[in-house]
C-alpha cells in the first residue's frame, strides 16, 4: 500500500486523535497531513488523516478494532483509487466541458463513467468526448418513471461512486435521491439560501442584489437544501441584466462546482446533519 | 456657487444626456463627473452630474424648464451641503461607533443631529459624543406609539434628512416608515435575501452557508426587503461558531453600512421600483 | 447603420459631454449607454457611447468635424462588428481552450484569425479547433527574428485587430511590441507588480503571500509592466505547494484574460498612459 | 488548570501526532481543537493544541520529555493568559482606535500596556484611553537612538509580549527589531511584495492597478519584507484618486491588522523562515 487517507467520524470522545495517531505510528506509518474537528453543538467528530506506510510492503493496517471500539463510520482510501464519475447535463454544457477539461488534465484525479444528458449528442458539438459512454436520455413527465430507471442502472452497472448534476435541470425523484444519498452533488446557480428554484438569476435580478453566486451541494429530497459544498459570489451592478448575469454566473458555477468535486474526490468533505466539513486544500 | 450635483430621474426619451449636457454647457459649467443609466426594463432614465460653473458668481443655472419638460424629479445640491443624519442604535454599537469615527475624520461629509438609543447612556461607555444629542428613548409593546412619535418629532425638528439604523433592532412601524421612505437606511446582518428576520447569524449556522455577509438597504414596510444599496460576504467554515459568526459579521456590517451612507450622501443612489441604482465611487 | 459604439479621447475642455450628446440628438441617435471620465491628473477626457440611429436607413453621422474642432481620437464601430483575433500559445493550453468555447458559445463577440503555437499541434489534443487555423511556430534564440517575423505576417495577413498572448511564454522583442501597440494583450500569472518574469507561482510561494492572482495588461517593451487592464485574486495558505498555487492560478488566470478580451471587444478599455481607463459592464 | 494551548515545532520525524496526543490522553485531557501542518519543503513540523484537562485540580502535564526527545520549541499558555500589547502610532489613527475599541469589547483578548506615539496626544482627541498609559516619544533623526531606547525601556518594563505598528510610520533600527523578533507586527499599506516603502497608494495610482489592499506582517530588517501574517484587497478603478485609494485603503488596513493580532494572540501564528504559517479561526 502506498499512500492513503483514512475519513473517520463518530461521536466525540476523549483520545480519540491521540489513539488514531498512535495506533497509526505503530504500525509504521507516516502521516502527512491530518485535519480534524470536534464538532461541540453536535457532538460529532471528524479526522482525515493522508498517511504513507515506511514500508510499502507492509499490510494494510488493521483499523476496524479501534474504529469498532468508538464506533466510528470509516474508511481507508488508497489515493491511487480513481473514483468513478456519473455526469448528467442539461442544455447549457459549460459545467462538463470545465470537469471534462480538469479531468484530462489531470486535475480532478477520477474517471469519468458516462455522461447523461436529456438533449440529444447533437446539442453539445465540439465536445471530444475520447471514448467516454454519451447516453440520451430524454425525459417528459409521463416518462420521467423510466428514464430515472435508466439513469440508476447506468450509475449502478458502470460503478459510479459519485453523480455530478452538472447543471441538470431536471429535479431528481425521492426515490432516486435516496439511492444517492451523500453521493451526488448538484451545482444551482445562486447563493442559497437564496434563489431557489427556478430562474434563480432573473430572481436575482429582481431583487436587486448586488452580488449573486453558485452553491455546489449534496443533492437530498429538500430541492435546493442539501447540505452545501462550496459556495462563491461575484460583484454586479444595477447596469447588469438576466442575460449579463447568466453569463457572469457561469463563472462562478464553474469553479464553485469544480472546487466540490475536488473536495470529494480527495475525500475532504463530510456530511454532518444539514451541513458539511470540509477539510480544504 | 461652486461644486454641485445635479440628480434626476424621468422616463426615459431620446436626447436627455444631449440636451442636459448642453444645457449646462451654455450655462458656463464645467462637468466633473457624469454617469447616467437607461433602465430599458422599466423605462427609467437617471443621471447624476458633478459640475462646476466657470464663473463662480454667475447665478444657479434655471434648470426648472428642462426639467418639466422631461417630467424629471430633480435637484441640484451643492457639494459644500453636509446633510444631517440622525443615527438610531440598540445594544451593539460597533456600527455607531464607526459612524461616528468615520464622519469626525471628514471621510463622512455629514453631520449627526443626534443619536438616539434604545438602551441608556452608559450602555455606551467611552464614547465620545463631542456635544452631538444623546437620545435614550425606552421602547415596550405598549409604549411603542409614543416612543416612535418621538423618534418622528426629534428627526423633524433636527432637520435630519437621513436616518441610519445601525444595529437599532426595533422594527419601525410602517406609519413611521412611510414618513421616511427614501431616506432611512438600514443594516441587516445578513446577505438578504437570506436570513431574514431575527437572529441572522444563528439561521446562517445553521444552514451551512460558506460565506455571510451583511446588508445596506432602505427601510420599506416589508422587512428586510427594501432596495439593497450595498452588500458584501466573508468567507467561513465548519469550525465556525454563531459567536464568531458574529464577530467576523461585524466587520462586513460596518463597512457595508458605511459604504452605503458614503454613496448616499454623495447623492449617488436612486431608488428604482424595489431596486436601486448606485453610480458608485 | 444599426448599434453603434463611439469611443472618443482628447484633451478635456469644457462642453464636451453637452456638445456629443447634442450631436448624436440632431442626428436623431438614441444614447443606450453612455460613460465619460475626466481624468484630472493627466487633463484627458474619455468616453464611450452605444447608440442607436432611430432610422436605421440614415446615413451614419459625420463626427469628424466636432472630433477635429476637440483634437479627438475617435472611432465609431458597429456593434455588429466581430474582430479577428489571433492567439498565441504555449505548452499550457487552459487559457486557449477557455476562449475558444467562450468565442463558440457566443460570449466573446469576435472572430478567432488563427492560433499560433510554439509547440506541435499534438500537444492540444482534444482540441476541435473547428477549422481555425492551426500554425505551429517553434522558436529558438537563434530563429527568434524569422519567427516572430512570421507571427507577423499571419497577423497582417489574417487581418487580426486583437492579438491574445494565451499563456505563450515567449518574450515579443520590442519590434513586435512596437507593431501591436494597444491591441496585444497578456495574461501574467501573478497580481503584479509584484512577481513579475518566471516562476511567479514558485516566487508566491517563497515570499509568502496569502493571495495569489493573476494580471491582464497590454505589451509594452517594459516586461510585465504594460497598462493592466483587470486582475483578480484568489486566497491561498501555508498548506499550497508550488503545484497548488499553479493549479488554483490557472482558474484566476482564465477569468482575468476572459474579462479583459471582452472589454477590449467591447471598446470598453482607453489606455491613458501607463495605465487604462475601462468603462466596465 | 483550565483551557491551555499547547504550540510546538521542530524537525519533523514519524509519530508525532500520535505521540503528542496520545501523551495528552494519558494525562486525562481533552482535545478541543487541533490542527498540524507538515512542511515538506523544510522539513519542520508545527503543531497547535487546544486542550482542556478533564479533571482541572491537576497539576500541568509536564511535557518537557517529549519535546526534548523531539529537540521541540514549544510552549503551553493557559487561555486565560492575557498577553500585554504595547502600541505604536503616528499621525492617523484609525488602526489604533479600531484595536481599542476590540479590546475594549472582549474581541482582542488582551490587555494594552501601552500607547506610543511620535505625535502629541492633542493629536488623537476624542480618544478615551481609560487608563492606558500614552506616551509622547518624538523622533528626529538625531534623536533617534534615545527615542527607540525610550521605546524599548518602555515595552520591557511594561512586560509587553507583543509590539503592534498600527500605522507607525517610523522605521525601526536593526537593534530594535531585533530585540522584537518573532513579536512586532506591522500593518503596511500595500498589497506586498508590491508598493513597498513610502506613499504604498500613490504608487498604486501611478500603476494602475485594479485592486489594492494591506499586509500585516511580522517586522525584521529588511523593510516591509518580513513573514506575511495577513493580507487582502480591495477593487478600485480609474475612477479612484490618491486620496480615495488612502480612503478606501484605511478599512483593508484596520481589518488585516486586526485579524492579524487576533491570529497571534490566539497562539495561531509560527514563523517558517520567511513565511507563517497560520492555523486560522
Amino acid at each position: 500500500m502506498t499512500t492513503a487517507i483514512l475519513t473517520l467520524s463518530c461521536r466525540n470522545r476523549a483520545g480519540i486523535v491521540g489513539t488514531v495517531g498512535n495506533f497509526l505510528y505503530q504500525h509504521g506509518i507516516d502521516i502527512r497531513e491530518a485535519q480534524q474537528f470536534d464538532d461541540r453543538a453536535s457532538g460529532q467528530f471528524f479526522m482525515r488523516v493522508v498517511f504513507e506506510p515506511l514500508d510499502a510492503s507492509a499490510p494494510k493496517p488493521d483499523f476496524k478494532p479501534i474504529a469498532d471500539s468508538y464506533g466510528m463510520n470509516w474508511a481507508i482510501t488508497e489515493t491511487a483509487h480513481r473514483p468513478r464519475a456519473m455526469i448528467l447535463v442539461s442544455r447549457f454544457d459549460h459545467c462538463l466541458v470545465d470537469l471534462l477539461y480538469r479531468q484530462r488534465t489531470g486535475e480532478l484525479p477520477m474517471d469519468i463513467a458516462g455522461i447523461i444528458a436529456n438533449h440529444p449528442r447533437e446539442t453539445y458539438e465540439h465536445l471530444d468526448l475520447d471514448g467516454i459512454p454519451f447516453h440520451h436520455l430524454p425525459i417528459a413527465a409521463e416518462t420521467k418513471m423510466e428514464q430515472e430507471a435508466e439513469i440508476w442502472r447506468l450509475v449502478r452497472d458502470s460503478g459510479a461512486e459519485l453523480v455530478i448534476l452538472a447543471r441538470y435541470m431536471q429535479v431528481l425523484s425521492d426515490a432516486l435521491v435516496a439511492k444517492l444519498a451523500g453521493r451526488c452533488i448538484n451545482i444551482h446557480h445562486s447563493f442559497l439560501p437564496g434563489f431557489k428554484g427556478a430562474k434563480p438569476y432573473h430572481q436575482a435580478y429582481a431583487r436587486g442584489v448586488k452580488l449573486i453566486g453558485a452553491t455546489a451541494h449534496y443533492v437530498t429530497t429538500a430541492l435546493d437544501e442539501g447540505p452545501i459544498i462550496e459556495q462563491d459570489v461575484e460583484r454586479i451592478s444595477h447596469g447588469d441584466t438576466p442575460e449579463t448575469l447568466v453569463r457572469k454566473g457561469r463563472d462562478i458555477e464553474r469553479r464553485v462546482l469544480a472546487r466540490a468535486v475536488l473536495f470529494h474526490v480527495e475525500r475532504r468533505v463530510f456530511i454532518s446533519g444539514s451541513k458539511t466539513v470540509v477539510f480544504g486544500g
